[in-house]
């Protein structure tokens, strides 16, 4: 990673159309499993068979563990608004397919709108799309985020 | 649990307005820490000190923490459409404010919407308002789904 990619990046340094792309993650049947145990334990994200016979026609994470490997890569990425990543709304949250045991997680996102905060002079707030893909680059997830970020003193 | 919150639930039983209520979780520190190790390794999900002087002025669970423990929540209530809780599409998912160790939360889901597939003869869509509270019935995340749910055959 470039030295300058880990730099926290002020509301004054995002701009419209400005991209990021992460690392590459892999995700395992026992991640699924696991994920699946604590927060979504039903059948399809569980079980093999059971999931065979479902709408899902196999075993496939749970939409949630696709969100929280999303936010995993964005973390660890060269994406860094001063102050964390902290979401406050997502206008938009999809999954159009399936993620897969041994699918090959990476996250593109595109900075859609930059605008001071009303309410807290030292904030304003940037928009981004972050559209996880496969190791096909099908999307698996879209996520369009309001993140809160500071501005530079 | 009454025998009738097991009955999986097709797209001809939900109707506009329908209430369903989860149980309790209570969220210690050390969840908190484990979720954000694993998915959203920033300083204020995992660090008391760190947390402090943050815009959380304390420890508090990533947004995606509370999402999974909300889907945790609905799968455990008697919300069980047929086929099971599969969610297609969020159109709004805001976290008003922090959760912190030791609340308590609980779900409260509403049915918004309910139509049937254009393109899946077999199946229909519901939209439901789920709504996490802490143990102050003040709310930590608003989310508005899109379920895929089976007809009745």
């Amino acid at each position: 990673m470039a030295a300058e990619e880990t730099t926290p990046l002020f509301l004054e340094d995002f701009a419209v159309g400005q991209k990021y792309a992460s690392g590459r993650l892999r995700v395992e049947a026992a991640d699924v499993r696991a994920f699946a145990s604590a927060f979504d334990p039903q059948p399809f994200h569980l079980d093999e068979d059971a999931a065979r016979a479902s709408f899902f026609a196999g075993l496939a994470a749970s939409g949630w563990h696709t969100a929280a490997l999303t936010m995993r890569l964005l973390v660890d990425s060269g994406f860094r608004p001063a102050g964390g990543i902290i979401g406050t709304r997502a206008d938009e949250l999809t999954w159009p397919r399936a993620v897969r045991p041994g699918d090959e997680l990476e996250v593109e996102a595109e900075v859609l709108e930059v605008r001071p905060s009303r309410t807290r002079p030292g904030h304003g707030f940037i928009k981004c799309r972050a559209t996880t893909l496969n190791q096909r680059r099908e999307p698996v997830q879209v996520l369009v985020m309001n993140l809160l970020v500071e501005r530079r003193k």
